[in-house]
Formats: structure tokens, sequence, C-alpha cells
């Protein structure tokens, strides 16, 4: 029965502990959208006005920097939640775009009723809390990583903790992400390849 | 009389605006502690068990890299929460060590007693869910810094943010910090005092 509700109810369930919580208390505070591919969810310099929570695909955050060029710097997959948390708790412009690198199906909630949803089901609190917490100790990793790491060392443990993502993501934008060229990135993945089959 | 409030207690009343929440409710749940400027609070591939809130002082987490060198991943100011929070969540060894660089007054709680507050005052689910909503929000701005700005541009911003770190925090550790050698951090300061004198 529990494989039948829907992946945010599930989520909340599973991370909360909680099997209480049914799909007629948290569903209506939210919309679902479905985007193609490349179709663009929040723009930069824009409002920051939607918080959106991943039930199929992968979406990604990036901004443009002073040359022009997109710099991605985090990933969302299922029963994950992406927005620029800063300007949407302050209700501010996005520093961020987010765009679809697949077809995706998210569910989306504004800042009136994230905060509805929060006073209405307390057991919400505890569910933002620990998706934060979790969220917050994965993110002082990354800056060890980002800032402190070889750079084959840092992509083994990137593939290591997040095999789909190399999958899924086209190189030209993993690359981005992980501060590589795209040659270097395609010349890493080929060593990495004649290793395991070595 | 809420300026004799416990300092803990004073920021739970102000992130959650709960003027409800006193002493009582919430301090039986910490200890107090002391420590001398250089004092260790937890120590690299040591047991996890403590989280630690600053009353009073500067405290800084950091780990020991594959050539000895001792790399500063963040620092702590009153009313900041430091722990190595993936190892304290999940009981295991801490990745980083945690110095104080300044005597230092802190409240120190363990896991056990961390879920038990969390368990018996709801509002402290709120509080946890909007430090880290804040703390996850500002770590997503430090890795575009870090990864993406050029390095007088990084200094720039981390100085209008956070001048407090620039008058207390010793010139070696914040050159770690900030990933240059303490050379090119003291040429930058020498410029920016000359720019404003100017």
């Amino acid at each position: 029965m529990s494989a039948n509700l829907h992946p945010l109810v599930q989520h909340i369930r599973k991370i909360t502990a909680d099997q209480e919580i049914g799909e007629e208390a948290v569903l209506p505070f939210f919309d679902t959208r479905l985007f193609k591919k490349k179709d663009i969810l929040q723009q930069e310099e824009k409002l920051c006005v939607h918080y959106f929570f991943v039930v199929k695909g992968c979406l990604r955050l990036y901004f443009t920097d002073d040359s022009g060029t997109e710099q991605t710097l985090q990933f969302a997959l299922e029963n994950w939640w992406m927005t620029d948390l800063d300007a949407f708790r302050t209700g501010r412009q996005s520093v961020y775009s987010i765009q679809a690198l697949e077809p995706a199906e998210v569910l989306v909630i504004d800042a009136e009723n994230y905060n509805l949803l929060l006073q209405k089901l307390p057991v919400m609190e505890k569910y933002f809390r620990l998706v934060y917490e979790r969220a917050y100790a994965a993110s002082l990793l990354r800056v060890q990583m980002i800032s402190r790491m070889p750079k084959n060392e840092f992509y083994e443990l990137f593939e290591g903790k997040y095999p789909d993502f190399l999958q899924r993501i086209p190189q030209k934008i993993l690359a981005s992400f992980l501060g590589f060229t795209p040659e270097y990135l395609s010349e890493l993945r080929k060593k990495r390849v004649e290793k395991k089959l070595s």
C-alpha cells in the first residue's frame, strides 16, 4: 500500500519515521508540474518564489559568470529539494537559474504555503530539520573536497558517492560542476575505465 | 529581563519568535564547559559524541592533510553551533578536530540528549530547522565563492559578511581557511588598508 503513496509522502515517512502522515495532509500545499528537457524552472535575477521537490528527473542549479559561462553548483535527482534557499527564505531575487536536464515531474510550493505547511503539520519541522541537517553535513564535506583535495581523488569520491550522476548528467555540465575542463574529465574517465578493465 | 537570559535561550527566542521558552526547559540538557586558548574540544579520528554551542569565544574546525598541514574549514563565534555533524548524527569517528582560538565558554550536548531535547521540546525542531536552513543556504554561497570566484573578490565578500573574523582570527589560520598563503593574505590586507586610506 505504501508503494502507491506519492513519493514525497513516502520520503516524509522514511525520514521522520512517522507512518501516520497521509497524502491528503501534505499534497494540497503543492502543485505538480511537468517540464521538458532543458526547460528553465527558475531564472537568474528573477524573484525566487518556488521551492521544487523532484518526483522524477534531474535538475541543475547554476549561475552565469562574468565571462558568460554557465557554472553548475548543484544537482537534484528524485527526492531532492532545490531552490535558491537564501532568496526563497527572504523573498529576494534568485542568484541562480534552475534547469531540467531530463524530462521532469516536480512538486512546487511557494513561500506562503511552505510556511503554512510547517505551521499546520509539526512533523514537517522534523522532516525539514532532518533534510537540512543531512544537506548541511554533506556541504561541509563538499567544501573540503572542492578546496583541499587533488582533482582525481575528488572525482573518485564523487563517483563512489553519486554513481547515478555520472550516468545521467551530460559531460560538459558535469565537468563544470567538478571544476574540470571537459577534456580533463574525459581523460580521467578513460583512465578509470581502463583501470577497471585491467 | 530577557537580557539576563542565557544566550542560548535568547537565541532560541530570537530565531523561533517563541517568547515562552525558558531556561529550565532547555539548559538541563546541556553542560557548560570552559576552555583555554588552543585547547582541543574534539580530536580527529575520535568518536564524535559532542555538539558545541559557543557562549563566548571562537572555535575552529580543521583536519590534517596528507602533508601534515592543518586545514581550517569553519569558524564558530558566539551563538554558532559546531561539530562534525555527519559523525555526530551517525555516532561515528570525527573526520575533524575542533580547537578554541580564544578562551571559550561553550554548552555541550551529546547525541542522546540532543534527540531527547528535540522529542521533549517541539519548538527545538523549528529552531534547528531554521538554524540548518540558514547554514545550508550560506554553504551554497560558500561553494560558489571557493570554487568560482577570484581570490581577491572572495576576500572582499568575506570581509563584508564577517568583519569580526578578520579581527579575531590569527593570520595564518585565516589564510588556510581562505586557501591563501599567509604572504598573499598579508599583501591583500595591506592593499585593502591603503585603498581605504587613499
